[in-house]
C-alpha cells in the first residue's frame, strides 16, 4: 500500500446553483449565508439514491472547488491577518480542492433540492451528499485554534483565493 | 458550466493508519471508536501547510474509501433493518466514494499527526485535512431523518458495504 502514488478519477454527480456569481462578496462559510438559498441539481439517473434525504434538516454537500486558486502552503485566512498553515484553514487553495458544507434542506422536487445557506460558487461540480448526522458531526465545544483568538470578523470572501472568474 | 461531464483527478497527499485491518469489526462511525488510536502520514513536502493545526482539538479527515464495493442507489445502512436511499446514509458504496470522518488530533510531529476516534480501515488514502470548526461544522440538535427514529444499534461494520479484502 503506498501513499500518494496511485490517482483516483473524479466525476460530478450534479451542478449546485447559488446567488454567489464571483468569489469576491460569497459567504466565507454557511453560517454566514442564512439567506442564500440554492438548488442542487443531481444526476436524474441518482435520483432513486436521494430516498429519504427530505427528512434530515441538514446535508452535507461535497462538492469541487473549480475556481480555487493555485495550492499555497501558507495562507492569510479571511478571518485572520496572520498567515496560517493551509490545513489549518477552510481556505480553497488545497492541494485537492474538495469543498464540504453543511447546508440547510428545504425540500426535494425529483432530482432537485432547494438548500437554503449556501457558500457555494454558483455553478460548483457537486461530488458527494451525506445527511448531517449530530451523533456523528457536531461537536460545539471542540476547542478551534487560532480561530478561537481570532478577532477579524470577515464574513464574506474578497477574491485573495481565486483564479480570474470563470468567462 | 455542465454538470458532470467534465472529470477531475485526486492525487493522494498522504495515507491514514489504524488499528482497523478489515472491515467486520470496523466502526462505523469516530463516535464509536473511541479507543482506536492511528496516524496520519502526510506526505513529507506538505509538512510547511500543518502549520498551527495543533491547537485545534478534532480535525477533518476527508478521505478516499479505497475498498468500499460498486455503488448502490439504496442501501440497508448500519444503524437499521430498512432500506434508505444512499444519499440518505454514510455507507461508502457512494459514486464518488469520499469519506468525511471527524478525529480527535492528539499531536503532530512532523508531517506525522496522532489521532484518536479513527473509523478508517488502515492504508485509506489521505486527500484533505481541514480543521473542525464548531461554529462551521457543529450544529447538535438538527434532525436526523430516519437515524432518529432508528433502534438498530450496532457500532462496528460487518464488511457489507466493502469488497473482498485486498491481498
Amino acid at each position: 500500500m503506498s501513499s500518494g502514488r496511485q490517482e483516483f478519477i473524479i466525476r460530478p454527480i450534479g451542478i449546485i446553483h447559488s446567488p454567489h456569481r464571483t468569489p469576491a462578496g460569497t459567504p466565507i462559510q454557511p453560517a454566514y449565508a442564512e439567506e442564500a438559498d440554492g438548488e442542487v441539481i443531481v444526476d436524474e439517473d441518482l435520483e432513486p439514491a436521494l430516498a429519504d434525504l427530505a427528512a434530515f434538516e441538514r446535508i452535507w454537500l461535497v462538492y469541487w472547488l473549480d475556481r480555487a486558486g493555485p495550492f499555497k502552503p501558507l495562507v492569510i485566512p479571511y478571518r485572520d491577518t496572520r498567515e496560517h498553515g493551509l490545513f489549518a484553514t477552510r481556505s480553497p487553495c488545497r492541494p485537492n480542492p474538495i469543498g464540504i458544507s453543511v447546508v440547510r434542506l428545504l425540500g426535494r422536487e425529483r432530482n432537485v433540492l432547494r438548500v437554503r445557506s449556501v457558500d457555494i460558487l454558483d455553478g460548483t461540480p457537486l461530488l458527494d451528499i451525506k445527511p448531517y448526522v449530530p451523533e456523528f458531526d457536531a461537536h460545539p465545544s471542540s476547542k478551534a485554534g487560532w480561530l478561537d483568538d481570532s478577532r477579524a470578523d470577515r464574513r464574506v470572501a474578497d477574491g485573495r483565493f481565486h483564479e480570474t472568474e470563470k468567462p
